[in-house]
């Protein structure tokens, strides 16, 4: 069909095409007011909804394709649900459309939506189609889980437990957003391009973990909302951290003149699992501990300091 | 709090405050990576998605305060659930935020879904905030039913009918975009600023319906997605629409310079409901039946003329 603009009939048989997968408890996907579901028995279910707003989040000369934009979101959205420890049972799509955006892109977009969904085990059963001045995705997903793990039952003496890498997704919009060419900046990028959401991690913390969260504002900010909703306080081992992170970040965090350090604390979009935790949980490292008290703080070399959990902010420029 | 921009922390406490009520199966809500929620045994979901866009939904001076955008895209999307006969359980609310939107506009906005979502007896979850080119507020909403009603049982022999004003809303965009003063315009530009979502009528549908949809993007439209969906025809009759539309259609009609029939069959956004039933349901008038066949018509004293499914497309000026 080509790169032209198809009507919005048009478009949702496309999408029902691209999105149209059997799906256990789905009764009625794409084409009718809403999708109707059979929610499993005895299972509770997570839901939650995120958004990736072109200009905000992302800049098309950052993205390889719209491929990327579409599979991205999906993964960020479905992050949450690995946080609460639940696995993702279905998903609706709410795309608002510039006027100029063709329909090839618009095939581009869905088709990183797919390959997302299709990663997880999950699929598209819905969603809404709109115009709009930039291109935003909204992607709000369904968990279930036998118990969810919540940010707040942290508790002292637990340790830190990291999964996936922290930091390197900042490394590499710091690459795409200065068009920087040095090399070892591959990981980076394709970190912050095509990251995945943790299930089989999330999957670990049942029965497990007192409290989880994913990193998508930066370690410090999102264990800072651990900490605050649990009434602990989180010390973070910078050694631990930077072992955990390892030569990939090291390389990369050279390669855009930022230390390791601040891209770990700092750097979103990783979308790694942070959990507190008494026993060690599998595919998970320890980086630090649960104490009494309030805050967050920063051990480098046997000495603490006070971290300020800031990280990215919608409406606060730091 | 005046008219500032406070951070995304602090609003997401404000917000939380504003919708964090007790709802029945909401185990979790606003505060963590997702809403933690335990389905009703031996219940269907359905589950829609739907956005309002600043600048292609609504312009912010057709509006009497941001109270009516929040309101009204909260309605919109409950629709969709009413649509199937079923009840509205719990939403997300997912809000994209222009950066000079201040806190007592964002109070306005969230004041108009919280109204909303208690005249339907349900409640906002959870969300996500976002910056934002123009403001966007998207709906996803849960709803529970035993048996939803789709678009595609409409069979031979049933009657079509019809619960709520239907183009009214239009005459009252129509008034808002000219900055019309004509007297008679009251109630028209209180159907297009505060829809209701026609809950009861669709709980009437339950067990009788073989069809239904609501009129979202006019009746020629949205009945043609039920005749395409059910394989048949559908035969509206002018002189009952009309009748049921009754003097304020007229009046409104006459003081923007629009028919009424033209009005009635291609203006949105007053979500009315639609059905195909053998028998008659309560709250709804008939106007018009389904034939075998295909396509849509509308019979004018007698004499049917083919009518082209015509109403809103995002993607294509017509």
């Amino acid at each position: 069909m080509g790169s032209g603009v198809s009507s919005e009939e048009e478009r949702v048989l496309r999408l029902a095409a691209r999105f149209g997968v059997a799906q256990p408890g789905v009764a009625m996907g794409i084409g009718d007011d809403a999708a109707v579901l059979e929610p499993p028995a005895g299972k509770r279910l997570v839901w939650t909804v995120d958004a990736q707003v072109e200009g905000v989040h992302f800049r098309r000369e950052w993205l390889a394709s719209l491929r990327d934009a579409g599979y991205r979101s999906f993964m960020a959205a479905a992050s949450d649900v690995a946080a609460m420890g639940a696995e993702p049972w279905c998903a609706l799509s709410g795309l608002e459309l510039p006027a100029e955006l063709g329909d090839d892109a618009l095939d581009a977009l869905t088709a990183g939506q797919r390959a997302a969904a299709d990663e997880l085990g999950t699929s598209i059963v819905g969603g809404n189609l709109s115009r709009g001045p930039a291109l935003a995705i909204t992607t709000t997903l369904l968990g279930t889980c036998e118990a969810p793990i919540s940010r707040s039952g942290a508790q002292e003496g637990d340790g830190v437990w990291l999964a996936g890498p922290v930091g390197l997704a900042a490394a590499g919009l710091t690459a795409l957003a200065a068009a920087s060419t040095a090399p070892h900046l591959a990981a980076a990028i394709a970190a912050w391009r095509t990251p995945v959401a943790r299930i089989r991690d999330g999957r670990a913390l049942a029965g497990v973990a007192h409290a989880a969260i994913d990193v998508s504002d930066g370690l410090a900010r999102d264990l800072g909302h651990v900490a605050a909703a649990s009434g602990v306080r989180a010390v973070l081992d910078a050694e631990l951290l930077l072992e955990h992170a390892g030569d990939t970040l090291a390389r990369a965090a050279e390669a855009v003149g930022r230390a390791p350090l601040e891209l770990l604390l700092y750097g979103g979009e990783d979308y790694a699992l942070v959990a507190a935790a008494a026993l060690p949980l599998p595919g998970f490292t320890r980086v630090g501990e649960i104490r009494r008290g309030a805050g967050l703080s920063l051990r480098t070399a046997g000495k603490e300091t006070d971290l300020v959990p800031r990280g990215y902010d919608h409406f606060v420029t730091e």
